[in-house]
Order: structure tokens, then C-alpha cells, then sequence
């Protein structure tokens, strides 16, 4: 067991109708002028920013707007938002969004609230000392962000993705009515869940020391989204199978899953990121891809966790060799990436990476993990090259 | 599923040696002068209290001390604190112990965030509007209020214990090191590890509505206290079980393990804070003292919940009805109490209260309540008098 912080400062508003809440919410927080930051036009198109906006306006607070928000959210955006931000004297940003409004916002946040270019945070040739306060209105169940440390931007020039994780930019709340998720394509609602159960699984599959009551969190939040994202497949409209993936979003990345690990394996992260790079392929469809190769290329390194998960997460009956249980649980969750009509192969998500663009993915990969990645099993660029070729012969 | 909010800013630091940590955590949120709050004289004894103030002292951190908080945390030392903190110019109350110590700085940080009677909080006669910061330093598992919103103080006249629910007085880090606990008597280490099951299991049989994601992180909790309280029987000295449980406290009374339920029943500790108050009773062997006569009398009207956890947290077999099942887990859970030393009986909890006695305990219990209580099954006096009567017969 390893020594560990947990900070979880967001205010959770989670329910039916949660949103008419965001007016006292935002007023809780003291702002004067709040920046609303969103993405496209669906929630212009379903009615919550016109919500969103009665909202501020009946609590007497000021307002100014920035949409344009796309997946694998743009650095040029991030400026304009902090160039308008200070023009307009704001004072707090509220994204009504997914995982890349938030994302966005967050960056937009780090800017105003000091100077420097606020890509050096991303590039870590510094650290923040502030960040202006952040609020959210939740509209994909997927990252995490909505409670999580972390943010992904994305430089244009050169398509550099750079992720910063500072404990600053935790929103202070975060607004989650499930019903806002349920128009979402099916697609879109899978790859959230394969995103969710991913940030478990690789705070899950370490090297060792993990602490028991974490784990048996872990696999209870990953048994909720299994079933619940099974539910979903059938009853898309389904209320509580929404609410449990929305809640397990939060807290699968919010740090709990976490508390006592060695810090986690997020290997399946890396080599999915480099995927993205070359293909526009969604994330959680692309890690969906990736990790049974993954996990047949480590296992053996890290028999007695897959072992453990295969019995208590996907309920692999405890008999025979601990490889062939641990097998047994790969192949368990690749069949149920398939039930919600999630790739397993490079084939299934629809790509065919030559060998050269294999070979320079795994480069990529293992140069942004400076050398090495990995905790299950510490993986070099010829593993991950291995680990892609798997990937790719299926 | 029920609507909720769940709002945990407490900056957990956890794990050997963490308290080194208490200068660098108290100058992070500006104090300019702290009051150290502390019990009695195991902390000194332990040199605990000597390794905090070298801290602050190293920090630069001016502080002043009242120590002498006892069980059952008096308001007469909290009316000294409020005025010793005033005189002194404190700005930040740094709780040096267990529940009853961080409860005591609670009361006194609000006493001394706004004029007016701080009892008049547990009064329920006004709401708190502002509440100084406060850190702890924990050196005991069981209450769960390092990170909760909760506190109960004791008026010596008339003896009053009254409880007082706020989010403002969340502290704001939480110094958790459980070697802190090793040297805590065997009794008092089996008390805190009731105590915490309690805060989970009386979140845990509601009438229904529950959220299976809090369900099962709940049950995932219980067997963790349960495997790791059978381990400090044997062997006390054992830092992972020591880990375990003080984390699980933390979480048990968060609000984590209440999320989407419809507020928890809370019965077993309404019906034990009446014996409390009769008898010099530590708090967690009365509530395993009490809680099998509840569960007996309670389990026909929440059949599906006992079930399940017999099943889910006890390990019975699914075999059989579901009354027997049932019955067999509230059987297996007395046998765990008894097997930790914990008794199942007022016989057992070494009290004898006549018919009288109970008959006035079950008017105190329905009268704090308001005339009812519980969730699983609504409880009226009769009721609460017949489950008295109940843990009387065995």
C-alpha cells in the first residue's frame, strides 16, 4: 500500500432538473461576471443554454458566451476565450459541456488568472500558481473532468496534445442531470463507458500494493457500467442506468480509484493517444481497440490483478490455472466491448496502420512517456510496437 | 434513485508519517495563528503533540493550545475555546485526535465565525452562515467527521447531546496516519470499526430506491472493515488493516455511501445516543449491542435489502427464502461483532435497564426524533420500546 492524497473539492449537484440550480450556484461562488463555454450545437438545439442562461439572468448575473468548442479541444480557441475573458472582466467560467468544453475552460481559466503564455503549463515548463474558479454543467458521462485534476488541449500547429493535471482547476461544482446524456447517439454513449471503466482499469492493473478497499471500489463501479451500459444498449432512455454511468464517470477519475496505487499503469491511455493522433477515431472506441492486445501482451507480468478482476469483475469462475482465469477475464471484457458494439481489433474500429505507421506511433508513444510506460508492465517503444501488431493481426 | 449532492473539500493527506506534512498544510490556507485543540494525554504522551507544534513552529506558525477534550465533547470547554481563540486572535483550529476532539473545534469555529449563542446551532434555533477553517490531525478510526459535515456536542446541564449538520465546517485537510491508531486499546479499535460500519449500513437499509453504484461501493466498504477488523484481533500492529479501516471511516460518513439513497435510516444510533445517555457506554459496542434486536424487528419490512446483504457483505449462501437468508445475515453479523469482542446483548454491553428505564429511554428516542424514525422500517416509541426490550431478553 503507497501513501496517497485524495482532494475532491467540487460540489456535486446530481438529479433530475439539476441545471435550474445553476443560477444559486454560480452566485455561491461570488461571481460577478461569468464566461458560459460550450461546444456545438446540440445543447443551443435541446434548449440548455437558453436554460443555463434564464438561470444566470434570474439570479442577476452577468454573462458573455463563447460556443466553437470541438473534441480534442484547439489552443486557438483557449486564447480567444482568455482574450475575451479579459475584456470582459470575468470573473468565472462555466462550461456546459462534455469532457472537452471542460477542458477548455479549464485552460481558458489557467490563462486569465495569471500571465505567460498558459501553453507553457501544457508543455511543463511551468507550474500554475492560480486558476479562476470553474463551474460545470455536465452533458456526456466520459472523462471525468467535471471533478478531475486534469485537462487536454490541443495546439494546431504541428497537432500537438498535451494533457496538465493541477489540483486548481478541480471545478467548484459540477451540475449532472442524466436525462441531459440521453439523446446522445449510441456510439457516443459506449465509448463514454469504455472511456469510464478505462480510468479505472488502469489506476486497477499495477504492479502491486494496491489497497483493498480501493480495489473492491474499483470493481464495484466497474461492474455498475458493465451492467448499466448493457441496459443502455436495449433502453437508451433508461434513467438509472444513465445515473450510475454518469456518477461512475465522476468518480472514476476523480482520484478514488486511485487512493493507495502506486499511481496507476495508464499505458492503454498512451498507445490509444497516438492512435488518435493518426486516425480520427473516437477515445473510448480507440482504448476499446487497444487493450485486449494490451492486456494478452502484460498479463503474465501482472497474473494475480487479472486474475482478481477476472473472478470479481467479470465474474470468470475461479477454476483452472490463474492464466487461464486471467484469460479467461480478457476475453470476458472484449465480448462485452462487442455487446455495446465497441471494437476489439484495429480492424473492428476501422483502421489499417501500415507497418512504417506502426513503427513511428510506437516512437511517438514512447518519446511522450519519456522512454517507458507503464506499471502492470513497464513497457519500451518495442513493446508498444508489439502490442499495436496485435492489435493489427486480429 | 433519489436526487443528491455530494460536496467533500477536505484535502485528505494519508499515510506513515503524514503529520510532518501539518505545517506546509496550515500555511496553504494562510493561518496567520492557530488554535491547537486536543484531548488528553495520549497525544502528549504519545509525542504527537510535540512533533505538530515543532511543525508550525518550523512553518513560522504562531499557536495556542486548549486541551481536555473528554468523550462526549463538553460545551462548557467549547464557550473556553471561542474565548481563548478570541483573545488570542486565532484564525485556524487544528484538531489533534478523534471524533470527539474534531467535534469540539467544529463547534468552537463556529462560535467563533459570527456573534451569538453557538448553541443555538445544536439547538436548531438558527443556521450557521460562516465557520473558521479547521485541519485535523487524526489519531483514531471511527466517527468519520475529519470529513464529515457533522458534529455533536454535550451540554452538562441537563446533559443535552445534540448534533449540528453543516457543510461549512468540512475541514479542510484531513492528516491521516494510521500507525497514529496502532496504539489504541483493543476495545476502543473494535468500538471505532462498529461505528463506521454503522454510518454505512444505516445509509444502507433504506426503504428502497437506491443507487446500485453507492449500493455496492457500500458493500465493498463492510467487507473491508469486517476482513480487516478480524486482522487487528490477532494482530493489532498491522499497518495495511489499520490503513483500511481508517480510510474506510473517512468514506463510510462522507456522504459517499449515501448517494441517490433516500437519506438513510439511522435507527440503531438513534436508539443507542438514549442508552448513551443513561449509561457510560462506548458509543460503537452500543450499537452492536442494539443493532441485531433492531435488525430482527426491522428485516420483514425491508426483506430485499437484508437479503442482499447477506448475500453481497456476510458471504451467506443464496440458498433457501429470502426471510431465511436474511435471517442469516443479521446471524452472521452478530457473530462478527461477538468475534471482535463486541457485544450482541445489554447483557452482553454489561447493562440492565428496568422496564421503567426503557420505557423512558423509547420516549427520549421518539421524542429527539420527532416521533418517528428509520427508513427501513419507521419505528414509533412501541416500536422503539419493544426493540429495547428485545436486546433486554437476550
Amino acid at each position: 500500500m503507497f501513501d496517497f492524497q485524495l482532494y475532491t473539492p467540487t460540489h456535486v449537484v446530481f438529479g433530475r432538473n439539476a441545471e435550474a440550480r445553476v443560477g444559486e450556484l454560480v452566485k455561491a461562488q461570488d461571481a460577478k461576471k461569468v464566461l458560459i463555454h460550450y461546444g456545438s450545437g446540440s445543447v443551443v438545439r435541446s434548449g440548455l443554454l437558453d436554460r443555463v442562461r434564464d438561470a444566470l439572468y434570474v439570479a442577476g448575473i452577468a454573462y458573455t458566451e463563447l460556443g466553437g468548442v470541438v473534441p480534442n479541444p484547439r489552443l486557438s480557441l483557449v486564447y480567444k476565450g482568455i482574450e475575451l475573458a479579459k475584456a470582459e472582466g470575468v470573473d468565472f467560467i462555466l462550461a456546459v459541456g462534455g469532457g472537452s468544453v471542460i477542458d477548455s475552460a479549464k485552460a481558458i481559466a489557467f490563462g486569465l488568472a495569471e500571465e505567460g503564455d498558459v501553453w507553457d503549463l501544457y508543455e511543463h515548463t511551468r507550474s500554475a500558481k492560480a486558476c479562476l474558479p470553474i463551474g460545470v454543467v455536465l452533458t456526456l458521462a466520459a472523462t471525468g473532468s467535471e471533478m478531475s485534476m486534469g485537462s487536454v488541449i490541443t495546439k494546431e500547429e504541428g497537432w500537438e496534445k498535451r494533457a496538465y493535471d493541477d489540483d486548481l482547476c478541480r471545478p467548484r461544482f459540477a451540475i449532472m442531470n442524466p436525462e441531459l446524456t440521453m439523446t446522445l447517439p449510441a456510439y457516443q454513449t459506449a465509448c463514454g463507458c469504455v472511456d469510464i471503466m478505462m480510468h479505472t482499469m488502469e489506476r486497477y492493473f499495477t504492479s502491486g500494493g494496491n489497497m483493498e478497499i480501493t480495489d473492491s471500489i474499483a470493481e464495484a463501479l466497474l461492474r455498475t457500467v458493465i451492467k448499466s451500459a448493457k441496459v443502455l444498449v436495449e433502453k437508451p432512455m433508461d434513467y438509472d442506468a444513465r445515473a450510475e454511468i454518469m456518477w461512475a464517470g465522476s468518480l472514476a477519475h476523480n482520484g478514488l480509484t486511485g487512493c493507495g496505487n502506486n499511481g496507476g499503469d495508464f499505458s492503454s491511455h498512451m498507445l490509444e493517444h497516438e492512435m488518435g493522433g493518426l486516425y480520427d477515431v473516437a477515445h473510448g472506441a480507440g482504448l476499446a481497440a487497444i487493450w485486449g492486445s494490451w492486456a494478452r501482451y502484460v498479463y503474465k507480468d501482472c497474473l494475480h490483478r487479472f486474475r482478481r478482476f477476472a473472478v470479481n469483475v467479470m465474474g470468470v469462475a475461479a477454476n483452472g490455472t490463474d492464466e487461464q482465469i486471467a484469460l479467461q477475464g480478457i476475453e470476458a471484457t472484449e465480448a462485452f466491448f462487442r455487446s455495446i458494439h465497441m471494437p476489439t481489433s484495429f480492424a473492428e474500429l476501422g483502421i489499417q496502420p501500415t507497418e512504417a505507421e506502426m513503427q513511428d506511433m510506437a516512437k511517438k508513444c514512447s518519446a511522450a512517456a519519456g522512454g517507458c510506460q507503464g506499471s502492470a508492465k513497464v513497457l519500451y517503444e518495442a513493446d508498444m510496437l508489439a502490442i499495436y501488431q496485435m492489435a493489427a493481426a486480429l
